[in-house]
Parts: C-alpha cells; sequence; structure tokens
C-alpha cells in the first residue's frame, strides 16, 4: 500500500476543503451571519492538517487500482467529516452524528435530512449543504485531477474509482483533459439553469442553492415544502435540468464535438429517456382525478419522475398519498436511477442495460447450447469482465440493502419506511415513504441507524467496492 | 422440437393424474362424499385425452435441453388445469381463475389459498388439495421416470429441468436409479412423520394431509387456523420435520450409504442450519415479551423460521403483529429458502452461497488482479457456467418480480401486501404480510392479478427458465 501518496492526496482533500468554504463564509459575510465564524475555524483546522500532508516526501510512485479505489473511500470520509464541523461548531446540528448524516448526505448526493425545519437555518449554512452537493455530484477527486499536476497511473485508478457506473471511458486519451471537459459541461449547465431560473423571477441565493441541488442530483431544498411553493416555470425548469443533469456527460461532449448521430446513438441514453417517457404517461393517467387537469397531472408526474429516476430527491407534491400504482412505479425507479457518467445515482441504467441483454443470452444458449455470442452496447462488445463486474455489484448491492434493513428494523418503525429509508440512502435519493416521505426527513431513526445510513449513502456513492475495500484485512497487508 | 415426443409425455402426464386421483376418489367413497364424482369425471376426461397420446408414433429420438425444458413447463400447465377440474365440477371453487390458482398453488408446493372458510370442504377435496403439494413437491416428472421405461438422453434433460437448484448432481450414473432413490427417500419420511403425528394423537386424515403439506413443503392446512390448534408435540413433530424437508437429499443418501462425514461436510445444508439457529434465536429473544415464558417464545419462533425458510407456510401464530425486526426477518428468509435438491422454493442457500463466493473473488481480484482463483463448493470447482446461470437467474428473477409487483398493484390494495403476495408466490411460501398473512388470503386480488401469481408459482418452482422458454418465438422454431 503507498501509505506516503494516499496521505499526500488526502492533504489536498483537506485544503480543497477549506476552499470551498470560502463560499459559504463570503455569504456569511454578505448576511452578516455569525455562523460564518464556524466556516472560518473549519478552515483553520483542515489547512493545518492539510498543509503539513502534502508536504511530506513521496518515495514510492506505484499507484494500482487498489490504492485508487482505498483513496477515494478515504478522501469522501474525510470530506464528510470535515464538512460536518461546521454544523456542529455553528450549532445548527448539535449532534455529531447527525451533522455526519447530513454532510454525508449532501457530498453523496443523497439530500435525505435529519432536519424538519430548514427555513431556520442562517444562509450561509443552507449554501454549504447545498454546495456540498455540487462538489460531490461530478466528484471531488475529479475536480482535484483537474487543477493538480499528479503523474503516474494515478488518474485513471482514482476517476475509476469516483467515477459511476459499469465502465469508466475517457473522452480523451489524457485523463486529466478529461476530468476538464466534464467540469467545464458541469459548470457550464449549471450557470445556464441559474440563467432560466433568474427569468422565472426567482431569487439569485434560491437560484444558486437549487442549481446546486439539481446538478448534482443532490436534492436538499431550502424550504420546508421543498419546491411545491416556487411557480410552475420554475418547477418545469427544474424538472428539464434534473433530466439533463441524469444523462451520460459523454453525450454532451459527443455533441460539443459535433457528433450528433453517435450521441444520438448512445443506447443508454435512449433507454433511459424511454422509462422517463413511459413513466410520466403511467402515473399522468393513474393520479388524473387528482389534479385540476391532465395537464397539471402531466406536469406534476414529469417533476416526481425526473426527479426520482435521476436520484435528486426534489418535491413538489406529497407522493406518498399517490395511487399504489404510482407509489410502486416511483419506488421501482429508485433502484433504476441514471445513466452511468451523470451526477445521478441508483444501480444506472446501462447496468441494467448489461444485465437485460446478458440474461437474453442466457436463455439464447438453452436453445443454442454452441453458440457463442458476445453481448454488444453501442456496437461495441462488452468486456467480459465487465458483464461480471455487474454481476457482483447487484449481488453485493442486494446484501448491502439486506443487512441494512435489518439493522435498522431494530427501531421498530413501519416496514414501508425501513424499506425505503435504504432505498432512499443506497440510490441517493433522499425521500422515501411513509415516515421517510416528502413530509418527513430521517430524524426519527437511532444514531446506530443513522450510521448505517450514512455507510450506505457512501457505498451508492462510490459503488460499494472501494468502500468494502477499506474493511478487508488483506488490503493493509504488505505485499 | 420434437412434437411427437413430447405429446408422449404430456399423454402420460394425463395418465398419471387419472391415477393420482384414485387417493381422493377412495376417500370420497369412505366418507361417502358426492364429490367424489367430480374425480371420477376428470379421470375419465384425462385417460380419454391421455390413452390416444402415448399411442402416437414417436418418429424421432432427439431429445435435448430445450425440450427437456419446455416439456417440463407443459407438463405442469397440463397437470394444473386438470387437477383443477374437480375444485370446478364439485363446485367447492366455482370460478375456474380460483381454481387454477389454487391447484397451481398445490403443485407448486405455494400453499397461497383463495378460500377464507377451509373447514367446510369435504374430505376428498381437503386431500386432493394437500396431495397435489406431495405429487409437486419432489416433481411429477422425476416420478414418471421412476416408473418409465424411456430410453436415449430425455432423462436427465428432464430432470435438469424439473429438479430445484443451480445444478443436478446424479446420485448414481443411471438417471432413473437415481430418480427412484430420491422418491424412496422422499416416501420413507413422509411415512415416519406420519407415524410420529400419530403417536401424537392426531387422527389419522389429519396426518395424511399435514404430512404431505410438509413433505412437499406446500402448506395448504385443513384448519382455518393452519396449524395453531394441534398439540404443542405435533407442532414440534412438525417443525423437525419442515427442517428435515428443507435439507439436499443428497446429503440423506450420503447418510443410507454410510458416508456420514460427507453428508456433514455438505456446505449448504451446514450453512442452511447454521441459518435456521440464528434466525430462531433472533426472534425468540425479540418476541420474549409476547409468550408466556422464553421456551414457548421459543418453539414457536422455531415453528415459523422453519416454516418460512424452508418456504412451507404453515403457521401456528399470526406474525403480522410480531415487531418489524422479527417480520424482517421472516421476509429475509422468503428470499432464502431451503436447499438444492430439497422439495423447499426460493432462491436456495447453495445459489447464495455460490453468488457470496463469487463476490468475494470479485473483491480479490481488485487486491490481487492477476490471481486466477476457482470458486469452490464441498472442495469441488464449480464450472463457470454455473456461476453465470446463478447471476442471472438473479437477475431474471428480479426482473419478474418487479414486474409482477407492478401489475398487481393496480389492484390498490398496499404495498406491503403487495410485495409479501409476490414474494410468497415466486419463491412458493404461501402466506404473506398485511391482506395475504397467516391470518388472509389471496381471494381479495383481481383475476388479472392471480394470473400473475401463477405465472410467478410456476415460474418459481421451475426455476425461471422453463418457463420462459414457452415464451420465446425461436424456441417453436423448427432448425
Ligand atoms: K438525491
Ligand atoms: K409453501
Amino acid at each position: 500500500m503507498n501509505y506516503s501518496m494516499i496521505s499526500y492526496i488526502l492533504g489536498w482533500i483537506f485544503n480543497f476543503e477549506a476552499a470551498f468554504m470560502l463560499l459559504p463564509g463570503i455569504t456569511a459575510i454578505i448576511y452578516r451571519e455569525k455562523d460564518g465564524l464556524a466556516f472560518l475555524v473549519t478552515m483553520i483546522i483542515c489547512l493545518a492538517i492539510g498543509i503539513p500532508l502534502i508536504r511530506t516526501k513521496r518515495k514510492n510512485k506505484v499507484f494500482h487500482a487498489k490504492e485508487g479505489a482505498v483513496t477515494v473511500a478515504l478522501s469522501w470520509l474525510v470530506l464528510s467529516i470535515a464538512g460536518a464541523l461546521p454544523f456542529v461548531i455553528s450549532g445548527s446540528i448539535p449532534h455529531p452524528v447527525d451533522a455526519l448524516f447530513e454532510t454525508v448526505s449532501g457530498f453523496t448526493t443523497t439530500g435525505a435530512s435529519i432536519l424538519s425545519d430548514v427555513e431556520s437555518l442562517s444562509h450561509c449554512i443552507l449554501l454549504w449543504r447545498s454546495f456540498t452537493h455540487w462538489i460531490g455530484g461530478m466528484g471531488v477527486l475529479v475536480f482535484i485531477l483537474c487543477l493538480l499536476p499528479l503523474t503516474g497511473g494515478y488518474h485513471m485508478n482514482l476517476m475509476k474509482a469516483e467515477s459511476p457506473g459499469p465502465s469508466v471511458s475517457k473522452l480523451v486519451p489524457k485523463v486529466q483533459s478529461t476530468a476538464k471537459i466534464l467540469y467545464t459541461i458541469y459548470i457550464l449547465m449549471t450557470v445556464v439553469e441559474m440563467v432560466f431560473l433568474l427569468l422565472g423571477g426567482m431569487p439569485l441565493f434560491d437560484t444558486l442553492c437549487l442549481s446546486f441541488g439539481t446538478a448534482g442530483t443532490g436534492g436538499f431544498g431550502i424550504k420546508n415544502d421543498s419546491i411545491a411553493s416556487y411557480s410552475t416555470y420554475n418547477q418545469i425548469v427544474i424538472t428539464v435540468f434534473m433530466i439533463l443533469f441524469g444523462v451520460n456527460f459523454n453525450a454532451y461532449y459527443l455533441l460539443l464535438s459535433k457528433k450528433v448521430m453517435q450521441a444520438a446513438k448512445n443506447e443508454e441514453v435512449r433507454y433511459y429517456l424511454g422509462i422517463i417517457g413511459l413513466a410520466i404517461v403511467a402515473i399522468a393517467v393513474n393520479t388524473r382525478d387528482m389534479f385540476t387537469s391532465f395537464g397539471r397531472a402531466f406536469q406534476q408526474a414529469a417533476f416526481q419522475v425526473g426527479s426520482i429516476i435521476t436520484t435528486t430527491g426534489y418535491a413538489t407534491t406529497d407522493f406518498n398519498v399517490w395511487p399504489v400504482f404510482s407509489k410502486t412505479i416511483l419506488v421501482i425507479l429508485m433502484f433504476v436511477g441514471a445513466c452511468a457518467g451523470s451526477t445521478g445515482g441508483g444501480i444506472k441504467v446501462s447496468r441494467l442495460l448489461i444485465l437485460c441483454k446478458s440474461a437474453r443470452k442466457e436463455l439464447q444458449l438453452y436453445l443454442h447450447p454452441n453458440a457463442v455470442k458476445k453481448i454488444k452496447m453501442d456496437e461495441k462488445a462488452i468486456p467480459h469482465e465487465v458483464v461480471r463486474a455487474t454481476n457482483m455489484f447487484l449481488f453485493v448491492y442486494i446484501m448491502i440493502f439486506v443487512t441494512s434493513l435489518l439493522v435498522i428494523s431494530l427501531d421498530n418503525l413501519d416496514m414501508i419506511s425501513n424499506f425505503t429509508a435504504i432505498t432512499a440512502t443506497l440510490n441517493n435519493i433522499g425521500p422515501g415513504l411513509g415516515a421517510v416521505g416528502p413530509t418527513g426527513n430521517f430524524g426519527c431513526y437511532s444514531y446506530i441507524s443513522k450510521l448505517v445510513m450514512i455507510f450506505d449513502m457512501l457505498a451508492g456513492r462510490l459503488e460499494v467496492f472501494p468502500l468494502l475495500l477499506l474493511f478487508k484485512r488483506d488490503t493493509w497487508r504488505k505485499f
């Protein structure tokens, strides 16, 4: 294990965290809020740890996939613990586990909250909550890669471990350039959304917070009723951008490179949009009688479907009271998730596509035992290792789900709340049904359950394996 | 497709069904019940179709895995449709879909019922319900294999498709002899259970029905409160035999062959018993306060755990009112299921073992990318095909689950009832929670939902693939 290199990168994580806190810091100055001091204190702590760490000697240049995964997992832990300090220091969330829950929920773009009254928070705290979504959405290590002059095989192994989806495709030969392209698209789209929301008459502070939340598919709101009190125009803008941020960013790069046909042929994106279309129509028809017109039902269905499949988790209506058919569709979409290479969570459409194609092949083999056929996606054969890793992902994902469910069931809340609480945290969605529905929050669970869900949120964002490696003795052995 | 051979075997299915109905027929004579006429009529119909079919010329001797799977799937359909006739003709269950549901539930050893008052049924009808469990438990084609002088590659391909588990191991080189050994053990154990129940003072008719239900891990009761009104002694006898019938029958064969050490080393059986032990203790502690003593809580926990993990589905208490932790354990056990090569349903312990071992290997590969390790079970390497098929089983199983859940949610029953209704039918358990809990029944669902669940019960019993092949156009093409 290359400890010197790992602590070097962790040092940069501390330093970047301090830099990120400039934004809430400035907000505090503008609004003259004393919570700003909490950010100042945290920044000093971060730099005091971070600067010595990046000055240590790096003897060893070897950096395997294993080191990449461990570094990413540890980075996210460090990021979350340091990010939770302002909540504790300012007294906004006094208990450390609660503060950690809220911060992990932020960085992993889950958006599950233990707070019942977010409107009582100060502006700088609200902005920090939403900004963690934006940082976590595209990935903090991908961000560091854009700026840091790392050499050697680090890049790919770090990016592989942090980027969501069954396989990472480099847009351009250099990993650092890929990271830069991704962040450029990310920043541009965030700004465009802000402009559209401003045009709808939304205050600047709100556009900033909500755009961060949409871009990272995070879902922390700044009002107690999430998005319900904003105008229909702004709800529609957010719907469109939620769906756009759930698209594989490769497609945008192809569009920018004027390879429109190639972008339009992307199988994952086509299935993703197809599922969204079907789900919206089904729910709109099913909830028709609950709204004043079919148009209104359609708009609300589109918002909820977009919010859930992209795992954003904003809400404009309490879907707890919808008919069971519509609720079942939403729960299924919670597992489907967005595209690989987007900021969304869940199992991902491409994984499900790979599994579907594998299953069809298995059935074919029953009929023609000697036919050897490769599984293809976007006209390219999928390597055997990707199929195997996808299968294993599904199983380990189920195991984590079941174990978590069992532990939190000790709190004796009802089964639907428990089931959707794990669904909402492991898939980085935010709200579930029942006690953790759009009008509820996660404060009702015990601290043990919250720690379990903190693990689930991180496992969901890092796609299981990096986090599991931390708990394997073999990982820490020298060889 | 070898149609002549398939219709020959289907002919035998009709004839055997007629033979099976002699048992309820005799019961009707003993109890002088006019429902016996329904069996007489059905027997005549079956023979009228079956005898001409077995007389047709068989030109073609080729019989692939494909033909095996299709034959088994069609056999189970024929068996169920013919088996439902007595219910309709006697008027015990007037609607054909309801009657088919009850019969499929019987043969697939699910034990889910649409009846709210089984005590009003005649003895011969009750016996037929329970007898279908016994026939379906070890498999009707395995039974026919014992008696029919088939030649060629039929045997293995039929047995593969009907026997539960990721891979079929022949106990002895000849498949027909393997089938005979399995049925001998099956009959012996059923008789031993009857003797133990008779010693506990249970009436002969009850012992017959309940032993059939236990042996097949079926779960149809003959009282409205299932097993609750029987003595504690008899409940304990049933607990022990439920667990025994969930054991891989290979272990019994090894015991009979005096290879005790080899039997004791069977990994699947050891994990199966370990899971049962843990679950009983956890539930007994959790439900301690609901019973008069810890011993009573332990006995009730043992009964429910044995009933659920073996997918029998008998009940002695309404676990709907248990704490959420205990209910969650039971729901998890519903998916785990019994051992491969037993009469139980569910995913099967050995499949989960294979998946766990594969996942561990995948994690190892992260650490040592070049290490090539085979997954082993009982000290034998598991073939790559078995691992792949197991993965695909899991995925297709989930797809069927999700699709079914979506369709039945249109009935607008609550989500827990829907979720456990599909769990209980796809895993061949019987009772679920909520409206389909131990004190409820499946009568509340629409006919469309019942048809979906009929499909699920068959898919569960035949382990998905044979049934899916029926719906593939490619299957019916000549080549
Ligand atoms: K989210
Ligand atoms: K059963």
